[in-house]
């Protein structure tokens, strides 16, 4: 079933407000087995009618939101009524509904609220409990040809979330009668890059009949979506845990930092942090999330040498033979942290974040790790030049790796 | 000149990715007096050929984003080929600037990334210093007619925000060849909420003839957007600073940490800041800034009992008459941070992120703040129920700016 998008609002288009219907009605439909082929965001006022022409000829059905409202530049009703030609007639039941709404909430409802009870000739009206606008559903072949269904719903999330899920997907069944669901799996690998996933698997997962694959490369972390029906999905997923198992943190859409609290307090590890270049990222970034206090109890932002001596107590003389921005004094750091904190488990990061601060030896990027666990320190180092706040997040995401692997046993290598 | 965005990704329209692109160039385009009259976002394959035809047809320009990458499923370079009827020739300076990329992480180029060197015959390419890929202008009448330019770009914000800068910008400004820009100023308030604003100066403003006024309220934070020519925006930017003055943080994009360590530096005050809820997100957003290595050394996050006892001295007693998160508690952490570290000004927050922990007395979003300056401390308490996020960037807005009121010997009140 092709299922198109249509929202309208001109302050979509003008960035004022965050066009988040796409992202929340694919999640939505994907539940459903459904897809979205196509997205469209017009401004108020004529483009509706011509987009809403356009994505009828293109699809089984149209999801149009926004343009219900009271104003006189909410004019999505009077569009759908010309591009199916048919008339808007006065409804009942919707007009009593928004009258108890508005007595309800001790307001007058005024005459630019009658317009909002107009419907299409033949049409559903779809009940709102949030709001003054009721939506509208047109069954295919309402106005003659094309044979679309189209339903009209309202802008504000508050609004359109409930009357989605009680007025739309019932309707979507129906229309989608009983395809066979197509199953998504999301995979998110970490220390791992894109093009090197590519190289090793991209062919072989193309050639499984009926497997849609799909990347989608962040900052340090790479999803695979497998898209398919009758077992093709997992059989990818297989694959893609056999050759990269040890990069593969979720499948269930958990971040990284989920991952590794999962972890930790499965294993009954207590961590520590020790940052200089991430500034409090990496604590941070655990502490987003719920329950985190069970295996994190403190971390340290050791930003200048006196910090590190004073709260980690990494020696002067490492500092000053090796430099603050080396595996000497990230090693110092992370059993200094481990013993002031008691954890189990630490990672510690001192880098050159930028843009000034580089030389020729050590060049704006550099970044020194060290990772401690019983008595056991190991370092590394790696250049990521980038951005400031890239290479934050970047260095973030490799401690949060660095610790998830080293709990896990496994080995630890420069990226 | 009729602007169209163009988004492709099947991960936009499963939803599993957020489409920001929209609003973001939204709002670019509108500071160059541009609007856009259309977005439509389509799967990765063939719907962008088809799509991207139609655009072409009804625009003078096509802003298309994303499916650059090296993978099977990105195609937006073939798809424009096709479309404006020209072939894909190997750049050189594309390849070069790929190879420096690669050698500068020390990682290897594989074969996949060589398409992504590919350029149109007769294009432009559009150098991506944060990405493997390059983006492409075709200007109008590449490819006979439509007279339409195209600019493919890539999909992730780090490497498409610092493009669209460096390379579209001055494009678009040359093809709309508009004489007058319209002059654009982006007032950042902090401490105010949009209401009162709306309130106290709306109407004001809406009679100042030529002024467009729009506002975006963001978690902590209000920008007033006034946009106009021969004056009007100076006109309406005096009567906000008249009216909020103490509450403007800059109006030249910074942001409020940006704000509060250049006041740092000018008034040479050393800061530090005791964490608890969040987690060292207030260390890591005052590392965001270059140079704060200036006036700030460390950081704690102090999120068990035991670490505020033993990071930041709060008395036990202290803990066990009012909890963890009480206004006692959080100014004994202020003044132990200040005390430890040797700063001149700190911030400590202890509170509630939720979603579990609230009672009766201390709901969920309770968050209690300290701040200390030479021997002074105050407290406050206020109650943010939201989610644990935003909860985190709420409390992290209001320390920062704490800080900044204390520094600036104004007053502090809760929200």
């Amino acid at each position: 079933m092709r299922i198109e998008i249509l929202n309208t609002g001109t302050e979509l288009l003008l960035g004022t407000t965050r066009n988040t219907h796409g992202t929340w009605m694919g999640q939505e439909l994907v539940k459903l087995g459904l897809r979205v082929q196509r997205q469209v965001t017009v401004p108020d006022g004529e483009p509706i009618e011509i987009a809403l022409g356009e994505a009828m000829r293109r699809s089984d059905v149209v999801l149009v939101t926004g343009g219900l409202g009271p104003t006189s530049d909410d004019v999505t009703r009077e569009s759908a009524a010309k591009v199916l030609g048919v008339d808007l007639i006065e409804d009942e039941a919707a007009l009593r509904s928004m009258r108890e709404y508005f007595e309800k909430r001790g307001r007058m409802m005024v005459d630019a609220n009658l317009k909002q009870a107009m419907n299409l000739v033949g049409a559903d009206v779809l009940l709102n409990e949030n709001g003054t606008a009721p939506g509208i559903y047109a069954p295919p072949r309402l106005g003659g040809e094309p044979s679309c269904a189209v339903f009209l719903l309202p802008g504000p999330p508050r609004e359109l979330y409930p009357m989605f899920h009680s007025e739309v997907v019932s309707r979507l069944k129906a229309l989608s009668g009983v395809e066979e669901v197509a199953e998504v799996k999301e995979l998110k690998f970490v220390g791992i890059g894109e093009s090197e996933f590519h190289e090793r698997l991209d062919e072989e997962l193309g050639q499984i009949a009926g497997l849609e694959v799909g990347y989608c490369a962040r900052l340090g972390e790479m999803d695979l979506r497998l898209i398919g029906t009758g077992g093709v999905t997992e059989q990818g997923a297989l694959r893609a845990r056999e050759e990269f198992g040890e990069f593969l943190i979720s499948e269930e859409g958990a971040s990284l930092e989920e991952a590794v609290v999962d972890l930790l307090k499965r294993r009954g590890f207590r961590v520590t942090v020790a940052e200089s270049c991430t500034g409090g990222l990496i604590s941070s970034r655990l502490t987003d999330v719920a329950g985190v206090s069970e295996i994190f109890g403190r971390g340290f932002v050791a930003y200048s040498n006196e910090a590190k001596v004073e709260l980690l107590g990494v020696q002067e003389k490492t500092l000053e033979r090796f430099g603050a921005v080396s595996e000497e004094v990230a090693g110092e750091m992370a059993s200094g942290a481990l013993r002031v904190s008691g954890a189990d488990v630490s990672v510690a990061v001192t880098g050159i974040a930028g843009p000034g601060g580089g030389s020729d030896d050590k060049p704006v990027g550099t970044v020194c790790f060290g990772v401690a666990v019983a008595g056991q320190v190991q370092t590394l180092r790696e250049v990521h030049p980038r951005s400031r706040a890239d290479f934050k997040t970047v260095v973030s995401q490799r401690a949060l790796d660095l610790v998830r692997r080293i709990v896990e046993g496994r080995r630890l290598t420069s990226l």
